[in-house]
């Protein structure tokens, strides 16, 4: 049986994945009076007093939505909200899974900006942080910066901010593997969508210095007609030589390939103009840019893919269940590009320099080192770069 | 320790009430492929192909939210969304224990009743039902109106109507002890905010003919200037002989007294001018409009109140759990009048004619018998009124 089929099993036996369950016992009257009426009045003065306490006497302090409206699921495209649900159901489990966070699916019957903007600051009083799920561009620039701005709790688009996090702890490793700094890699974009552009602003924060977007229509230029408000901000940014041109053009010379585009656009022949021990992070899903022993053929001595059936996946679940447990921990207002950076580092330094490999630059989906890991270097961040709103004594 | 120190260490030790768990497995490489990427595309597929499938592949059919705008909250009033949580988690983790439905707390940054209705139809895609609770009247009417007619999933004002039947359920049986019928049962409600003018239109429904609706200002009568107009639309409807006065007036001669009021306005002298064996619910929380002790030296045949630790506690949470347990399993569209009527009966019925005493006419709250009953009873009825969204098949 293939996935499609276990999936269509599993899926339909258990109606679902998520369940909502009690933490306490409701089976005596004394039960009753103590977890509803009238005992549950108390906390409810508490948090009437100080708003804050809501942290102390209800499970918002570790409840995250994952929100989305069904317009960018998976490879699927705009499916809508009701279809969407088991991505943001498996989203929330994996939540549970790798780092205990209580993660809810919110479904949203709406595209619009403005009414997805207004209707999840409606809902933040029950939840802890708010994760951004397959939302399509450019939408999802707009909906995220704003949010984070009228929300004083942590908003995230996974989508953008997670694959750019473990990309960027892929990469490091990759780099110290080669030799290479981050400093004078040469780095080629492939997909210039919400996932490319925040993969390349993360990469330039990490202290790169020439890097390459490339869009369907060619590489990132400044003057192209093509581009999107977003791509010609980046366009800026970027393309240090302001080269115009195509995919091959751009690899030319590369130390590194990234790909969150289109399956089987790369040849080996294209890696092989790269610079000398390239890496080649083929991510388009379910099947990659390049297959990773084309890649190899031609040349490139790293590959990683986003499939668990090769070495190196590159899998978000890397970070968002550590980085929202972190943020959650700290009581963190924000997820900074301090804490992104500190994620970085955090899955990265899980392999010491010598473990590392050609086929081990990246931690398993399942090292269950890396989500506590992550979490500290983050709560700290967050703490000392001054957006947790813990008070002293806690 | 008393209830209120209770909970708040119960609240605080395990951070609020509620968890979001996984039904499947996620431990290995295979799990991960079956309830996410790739294999979780197909179930997508599948519902984007026919929305209906959503039931058969995800949550949404076991799932409600309980959502609230903290206006209302208990005895205390306008709290707050955050402040509404503990009751919100609390009522939720009862949906679970009394009839294994996965609720969910919804509280709202908004008091608007636009806002309200919009967000909520937003939210709709995940829930298979919406149970409103603790919005303040007049507001609470609109928004349960505009939700039932706009979304085809069952919406429920608990507070309304989860008082009314349980109420009704009562009096259903305690007029069944005292060898009366609704038909001619003199019926006197104190309290015509939200839940006495639903308890009265329920009443009204079971043929009740005559009621006199009593708010703190007075009886209900056309023409009084102090009405709102939900009340002077029960004036119209009430109210046989159109007396005016107080509720001391109001009480004579009635057969039932029905409270949901405020504590300690009811005298013993007051229930003596009753008729004979009369009937007081007392229903004020946590101190009744009359004790029951009180109430019987008045000459009260039958009293119950919404207590716990007295006799014949008239409790919503023998009404909601199975009222939408069998919603869901029906797969209505609504919840009409007809279940609510099916709900009613399904409560009283638990208790067998021989079996009433005057201090057990209502199941207590830990009967399991009734949310299995109710649900049964709801289910069958919405399938014939044909409110039901199952196909002929399931």
């Amino acid at each position: 049986m293939n996935y499609n089929e276990m999936a269509l099993k599993m899926h339909e036996e258990h109606k679902g994945k998520i369940s909502v369950t009690s933490k306490v016992a409701v089976k005596t009257r004394d039960d009753l009076s103590t977890a509803y009426t009238p005992g549950v009045a108390e906390p409810c003065r508490k948090i009437r007093d100080d708003k804050s306490e809501v942290y102390r006497y209800t499970a918002k302090g570790n409840l995250v939505a994952v929100v989305s409206d069904g317009t960018a699921v998976l490879g699927l495209g705009d499916i809508g909200p009701e279809a969407a649900m088991p991505v943001m159901e498996g989203k929330s489990i994996l939540f549970k899974e790798f780092a205990g966070i209580d993660a809810f699916p919110i479904c949203l019957d709406t595209k619009d900006t403005d009414e997805i903007v207004e209707t999840v600051k409606r809902l933040a009083p029950t939840f802890g942080g708010i994760n951004l799920e397959d939302i399509s561009a450019p939408r999802c620039f707009e909906i995220e910066r704003r949010l984070k701005e009228e929300l004083d709790i942590p908003v995230f688009h996974d989508d953008q901010h997670g694959t750019a996090i473990v990309v960027s702890a892929g990469l490091t490793n990759a780099l110290k593997y080669v030799g290479k700094e981050f400093s004078e890699a040469k780095v080629v974009i492939n997909g210039a969508g919400s996932a490319g552009i925040s993969i390349c602003k993360l990469l330039l924060e990490l202290g790169v210095g020439d890097i390459v977007l490339v869009d369907r229509n060619g590489i990132l230029a400044v003057g192209e007609e093509w581009m999107n408000p977003a791509q010609k901000e980046m366009a800026e940014k970027t393309n240090k030589e302001q080269i115009h041109g195509d995919l091959k053009t751009a690899m030319q010379g590369r130390d590194v390939f990234v790909g969150v585009s289109a399956p089987n656009i790369v040849t080996a022949e294209m890696v092989g103009t790269m610079a000398k021990d390239a890496i080649v992070f083929a991510m388009a899903n379910p099947t990659p840019e390049i297959m990773p022993d084309e890649a190899k053929k031609g040349g490139a001595r790293v590959v990683a893919t986003g499939r668990s059936d090769f070495p190196n996946q590159i899998n978000n679940v890397l970070v968002f269940p550590g980085i929202f447990k972190g943020a959650l921990e700290a009581r963190a207002t924000d997820i900074t590009e301090e804490m992104k950076i500190a994620a970085v580092r955090a899955i990265a330094d899980i392999i010491k320099p010598e473990e590392l490999t050609e086929d081990y630059i990246i931690p398993g989906a399942f090292d269950e080192r890396v989500a506590d890991n992550v979490a500290r270097e983050v709560a700290k961040t967050a703490i000392e770069i001054g957006v947790s709103k813990l008070k002293k004594a806690e």
